[in-house]
């Protein structure tokens, strides 16, 4: 892999939807910037799904990642639940789509896999392994540290597609 | 209430999202446009949820509607499915409201009562009214049909609203 590459990875939901940005180059990876958005129910619907993505816009015009990726979330939830966090998600995915960058998504447990080494991993173990593959990270909120493990995950994984990629052509 | 004033009428989905226009002065209702706008498994879903945004956003821009009414969709299918729904109800809620308009959100039930009269009409029953309360209307697809209730259920919520307001002020 030539280059470095911005990535913003993305954990969505209503109340709280986290983001982080890592630059990759090869197997090195640097820290840029994680925070999360939050609203409350004291704005309506609508009014909460148009502030995530102006935020999220705006982010995307600031740091102009060059890819983005989104968890795959897995619900066992109730549907009204499911419903709620899947309006979140849409916006999540809408984002970085409509900005022109392509959006990979992951599920959970290769999020976990590729940033603790098992698929089993908990959260806390999650959010260490994030310190420490990403020193001077300021990670004030778990939503921010599971959105900077979603965007090591990419950087694995695209890392991996392209060396295979530069195999096949040998 | 003075004057006329457009309404978009939506009923999210990923695969097919319905929107009906309709023009609402006092009690009298006429039909403008309405269609579905439907995407395929053959595209990922960030470019499925960017497509339902970009035709939203340019029906906004084409019609100029003053209002937006979206079903308030209640899910008891299997939570991925609700998810699913949700990523492109919340696409629906963005789009109008990033546009500056008012969106409301209506129960199903809340929809039937207003076209048929009763919050236990079928599908059927349903789409024959709009085809009554709106001569001339083209109902190619259920979807479209149904978005044009959403939004015929807003004309009348927002003539009751307007109507009680007018009472409080004599």
């Amino acid at each position: 892999m030539n280059g470095s590459v911005r990535i913003l990875g993305i954990d969505p939901g209503l109340t709280h939807t986290g983001w982080g940005l890592i630059e990759s180059a090869g197997s090195h990876l640097r820290f840029l910037a994680a925070g999360a958005i939050s609203t409350t129910t004291a704005e309506d619907l609508p009014e909460r799904l148009c502030r995530i993505h102006a935020a999220l816009m705006g982010l995307i015009a600031e740091w102009t990642p060059d890819e983005a990726a989104v968890e795959h979330t897995y619900v066992n939830k109730n549907p009204q639940a499911a419903l709620k966090l899947g309006q979140a998600r849409g916006i999540a995915l809408l984002a970085p789509a409509s900005a022109g960058l392509r959006v990979a998504e992951y599920q959970a447990m290769e999020v976990k896999r590729a940033v603790v080494g098992t698929g089993h991993a908990d959260k806390i173990q999650v959010q260490d392994m994030v310190k420490r593959l990403l020193p001077g990270a300021a990670l004030r909120r778990a939503d921010a540290a599971d959105a900077l493990a979603i965007a090591i995950c990419h950087a694995h994984h695209r890392g991996t597609r392209a060396l295979l990629a530069q195999l096949a052509r040998a």
